[in-house]
């Protein structure tokens, strides 16, 4: 029987798979581009954090991202027109997978001794990565960089996990109120539109 | 003497990195740029390799790999318009590059107890991933996703070498029949113009 | 009290930082992007070279360069518009980074017991590759593949410390007298515009 984190954690693998391989078929990937796109997006994160902490990758210890990804590329081959329908699913999908992400990245950094301050910054690389890698590969400029509230939610979960622990809550009562805001976050900025203010270049 | 695998070691290397050299040269890169993009293109993939499974990427342990970029980048610039009239020999050069790199990331893996499943990826990240580096130094969306099969190449010998590894085969001659089959299936996969599927962008 | 190579570590990180974020502030990224960009360009090279080195990375062990991104950043927002005639300023501390980064991460390597060699290279991947991952993250081919002498520079460097050290100079004299041939190669290439040639595609 899987548990409820390991749930959430295909949930928010199989998601970011999916806005990988979209993003991926946009640009006439073929199969096995859309697969590798969409692997590095669900597992690009959590590698990076892996090697600064210097542990083995997860997914290098367990083939289910393998597996993950492979249903995902079957399911955008099969119903990929469908999927526009289906926008606020993935929606909701990918916030869990960013919450999770964040929580799983901020606990493994702090259960290793690192600072708290390293643990959000390796919170936020775990959820937001793996995004920047795809960016990267289908030649776009990272998006997380100029639209939307989305590693900064990260960054907002790991402070109020920090708010939690000077505060006396029990470990796993800060993670749960660490991924819930980080989802709700999300939610929110989405919804309501919330962006950071954007820099303006000298020229302009 | 070099053995026949550091003779073909050299092959592989040299091919790689003249590759990226004229990628870097079509970019106007100045002798600089294009011995990075080289180098990185010859020895990326083994490093990335190096990096997950947490041992000294091997062109820090031998400077083979930077004097064989150096010679590469040195043909290039005496002999660069020539190049264009060698292309079926740097074709197979660089098909033997992918093949023995494929077998040689297999078989560090395996050596460090990690499952076929990973050591077929890791394989498949020694072939292919310099490449991927390559491309994304030159502002290009890896060729590698899009067109032709290449890493395919690396993953279908890998499934070689597994098949025969169950069926009781020694691991030399897996490892023969795994480079042979990267070799041939990359071979024929231009020959015959065999191409995977495109995926459809959901707009088309 | 800082030390004197304190005090250069944080001008030279400071410097790196703000040549991201004026990058990133070209391409309208908002201030979380801009943020991540400094930084990046900052710590970037450190980090590839400690990974390639297996330690850990050194931002992970004092938050001293988030702190002084987070300062590049709030000056770039107050004072951005003002930037452009503190070019000589800038290009001054930036020079002084890429001196110091060469010498420490060529010291480092040493320190590890690694050969010359790979501390020329570590030592430039300390002072450049940080630039390079800007450069991808804000989607223009990396400015050092094409123009000036920089990363060369680093080697340069490097090859002085090495004549250093093999005629009998002291460790602390070779690090100082490569720190400053660094430097004032990097100054005289772009006060005399010295260019390595370039490569001419074949197409041309």
């Amino acid at each position: 029987m899987p548990t409820f984190v390991q749930i959430l954690d295909f949930v928010g693998t199989f998601a970011f798979a999916i806005s990988g391989i979209r993003l991926a078929s946009a640009k006439r990937f073929d199969w096995f581009g859309a697969y590798v796109v969409g692997f590095v997006t669900a597992i690009g994160g959590g590698t990076i954090r892996d090697l600064l902490l210097d542990v083995t990758p997860g997914w290098m210890t367990d083939p289910i991202y393998l597996i993950c990804t492979g249903l995902a590329l079957l399911w955008v081959i099969l119903w990929g027109k469908y999927l526009i329908h289906l926008h606020n699913t993935f929606f909701i999908f990918d916030s869990i997978g960013l919450a999770l992400f964040t929580v799983v990245g901020l606990g493994k950094s702090l259960a290793l001794g690192y600072p708290i301050w390293v643990a959000i910054i390796m919170g936020s690389i775990t959820g937001a990565a793996g995004g920047v890698i795809r960016d990267v590969f289908i030649n776009e400029i990272p998006l997380i960089f100029r639209k939307e509230i989305y590693a900064m939610a990260c960054v907002v979960g790991g402070a109020v996990y920090w708010l939690c622990t000077i505060t006396g809550s029990e470990p796993y009562v800060a993670q749960v109120v660490c991924g819930i805001t980080v989802f709700i976050t999300r939610i929110l900025a989405v919804k309501f539109k919330i962006c950071l203010p954007t820099l303006k270049g000298e020229e302009g």
